[in-house]
């Protein structure tokens, strides 16, 4: 790892800020009214920071020593810690057997980095870029029903959640349904690569997207550190960019009813949005799936429709992935290029080639099964006992996965806080952009980028979301380093 | 309690509520995602309906029925709870045992009354009137050291505590030292007195402030919850004052602190700001009794000087409520007129004649020990018995304490919510107004209240602040019921 500490684009402070001072062991922590465990990054950091070479031999540092790099560490932590809980920057406490059930009660501030993510400008802009070339892609595609119908038609038979869907889907084409006000709320997620040295796609989420409200939050927890110890850290808040993510995403909303309630009086639904809806588990009955045809049926507008849905299945993902399926609907060369530049190696399991590579090197592959909600992708000896379990059968099962090239970012070791402690790890880093598009008939209303997410995720787990305990929610810091990203654009 | 229902001015709305729809008999509570028990209050209310003279007999309700005003309150408290949990209207869980300890975990709503509390418009204007008179008044007898002095000067022989902060206060009369930006935030007291239908204070503070910051927070609490339900219960989320505590205090220190530098250059140590100190156990050895000194040996802003500190204290509360004190310092007789009218009985228990009555009738008076903080005060039976003992040792201990006349306000049955769980119970409430004062030699900079805080209490408590788990936060709700508090203007 240490060669990687001065390069890697996603890397956090901690490691950095050592080379900032001079040599010296480290001090005590201070003592504070709230006793925190020095953290362990700190002691790391200090021995980094004896062997940096970046540090001026035998000067003895200008500002913040050693202690004093450790007690404002230590006091961010505590300073972070209170923000988030007089910030709302709060969740469940899994520890707690009433939260969960008891709103208000057994709650502690959401795990975060200390310290926001490294991120070049470049691929800062890369990705903003792409938000609205995704949300337009996903308009275009909804309004091919028979594609839609047709590049699930095998996912169908083995998935019966999906086969579901595509019912709902049917009736509608049926008898002709159109939507003329139609409402996206999405969020492409994405790593950065550190064998190709670019920003690719892990997947385009297109109903219930999560963590707009947390992610703008965690975004004003890091520029207020740096507000107060940015001058101290070397840091310069300003390179945090804005997340405006949950009043966007508001404001869409506000927008959809605002543009239906223009054209029609009286008091009915004009807006249905999905809180839930995306699981097998959120339809435990037929009364279920009736009240989400029956939305389906209503004039109201679906955030998301049943094609938005749809359109954010991975099976459509690896369909779009394929040679000449961008051009059947979009028009714009530039954009197809963009969007194909950040798409990573997607393949069906009919492709028995690639289904060969992957037995032979699982590390190289992703396999991911066809529905949503994460935790269930499979890696490694896993994958490859999958595939030659499903080699063997033979059958539509196939149908159900799709194999995804492996994408390796680049870790770093981050400063994570967690239960209101401190400790240190290897992480990747996940950029989600969010997206708000909004069009009545020929008039598109809103169609732009609408803040971002970074989830920071220990490199050891494989996957995880914020959720499920492996990640923490984390910022932006916008570099200056783009040359290694300039590499890629002839990718 | 019955009678008062409909009168007492404090009373909350849950009583009300019933009298706006018709009869009929509660319906099951609507299941809920969250399991939140059927508040008893709601079952009561039902009760409490079906007496109600005001509802017309044999007719339907034309807004919500039994059953939907149950489902509106359930869901009311489950909003309010997930409200405080984003908004950081949260406090440490006591059950946490690392609540407390490390900051951002362990956290609970703060509890809270799930509606504000009713108040005639005329009592509340009374009380903000009296905020920039009662800055004033400290502000006055802060610079009358010799008064100081010789009315604190029996308690010193009791009250080692109050002795120290006279020793820091002599000495800085001895070296003539002057302050010349003064600033001051405090916080006075109030109850409405039942039996003289007053506005009656309990005291005044003037150091360490609490709850500038959850006071303003419920308060917007009840103006979402009432913008959003005040049509279904009848009531008007503009009745609820406006509350800036916590930016209004924010506010003043930043304008102390620019008044400072205004006149200095360089990097110096300009506003202190005592968030401690109150308390004998805020000073576990000298080393904080000689930081206190070299504070107020410096030229920075105390806030509060040792002046303005010792002004709070309940000995001189009591003297400046004996006749011709308050005239030694304020000139504008309407002023004194206010003040005087808003003080209840105050006496030192020198006075003998009326120890023999707190003797006799023990249930009219309570009994204060000179120190600061709740949780002290002797009623009743201990009352009496302490005056006993007291008398009895006819030393100097009796200036340890002062008798106050006891106030009572009327008590109402009152929504609480506490833990995610609505129970219902009689209650009492008190209101603090908030006043900020900051002046820089004969220049008056500000001068003005800053907002409010009502705590509502469970009546069964004598005694209690919300931090020690007898009281609720609580909000204000401004009502017409005027011709009550006009009995008082002659009294």
């Amino acid at each position: 790892m240490s060669s990687c500490i001065h390069h890697c684009p996603s890397h956090h402070y901690q490691v950095r800020l050592p080379h900032r001072a001079g040599a010296g062991s480290l001090g005590p922590p201070r003592p504070a009214a709230a006793s925190f465990a020095l953290p362990s990054c700190l002691r790391r950091a200090a021995r980094a920071r004896a062997m940096s070479a970046e540090a001026p031999p035998g000067v003895a540092p200008a500002e913040p020593g050693p202690s004093a790099t450790a007690a404002v560490l230590s006091e961010m932590v505590e300073d972070a810690a209170v923000w988030c809980a007089v910030h709302g920057l709060v969740v469940g406490d899994r520890d707690n057997p009433r939260s969960g059930t008891v709103p208000g009660v057994g709650l502690v501030h959401a795990p975060f980095s200390l310290l926001p993510a490294r991120l070049p400008t470049s691929v800062w802009k890369q990705a903003l870029e792409l938000a609205p070339i995704f949300n337009e892609l996903v308009d275009r595609v909804s309004l091919d029903g028979e594609f839609l119908q047709e590049a699930l038609s095998r996912t169908k038979q083995v998935d019966d959640f999906t086969a579901r869907l595509l019912e709902i889907h049917q009736k509608m084409m049926a008898v002709n349904k159109k939507e003329d006000i139609r409402l996206g709320l999405h969020r492409s997620d994405y790593m950065l690569d550190s064998e190709t040295n670019s920003l690719l796609q892990i997947e385009l989420n297109t109903i219930s997207i999560s963590f707009p409200g947390l992610g703008s939050l965690v975004s004003e927890l890091h520029r207020n550190l740096l507000i107060q110890y940015g001058k101290v850290l070397g840091l310069d808040s300003e390179r945090i960019p804005r997340n405006w993510a949950a009043s966007q995403f508001a404001d869409a909303l506000a927008r959809a009813w605002s543009e239906y309630n223009n054209d029609r009086d009286g008091r009915i639904v004009s807006v249905v949005y999905f809180r839930a809806g995306y699981a097998p588990n959120d339809y435990p009955s037929e009364a279920e799936w009736r009240a989400r045809l029956l939305m389906e049926q209503s004039s109201a507008i679906k955030c998301p429709s049943i094609s938005y849905h749809l359109v954010g299945t991975k099976k459509i993902q690896q369909e779009l992935a394929k040679p000449n399926v961008l051009e059947r609907f979009l028009d714009n060369k530039e954009d197809i290029a963009k969007l194909r530049k950040s798409f990573a190696g997607l393949w069906s399991l009919d492709n028995e080639e690639i289904v060969k590579s992957a037995i032979e090197k699982p590390e190289l592959f992703v396999l991911k099964p066809q529905r949503e909600g994460g935790g269930n992708n499979i890696y490694g000896h896993d994958l490859r006992d999958t595939l030659v379990k499903l080699q063997k059968e033979q059958g539509e099962s196939l149908a159900a996965y799709i194999l995804m090239q492996r994408i390796f970012p680049k870790a770093s070791l981050t400063p994570l806080v967690r239960g209101g402690v401190c400790f240190e790890d290897l992480t990747i880093s996940e950029l989600g952009i969010f997206g708000g598009y909004l069009r009545n008939k020929d008039r598109v209303i809103m169609n732009n980028p609408c803040g971002y997410l970074m989830r920071t995720k220990v490199s050891s787990s494989n996957e995880g979301g914020v959720a499920t305990g492996f990640a923490v929610l984390d910022s932006v810091y916008l570099t200056d380093e783009v040359a290694e990203f300039q590499l890629t654009t002839d990718y």
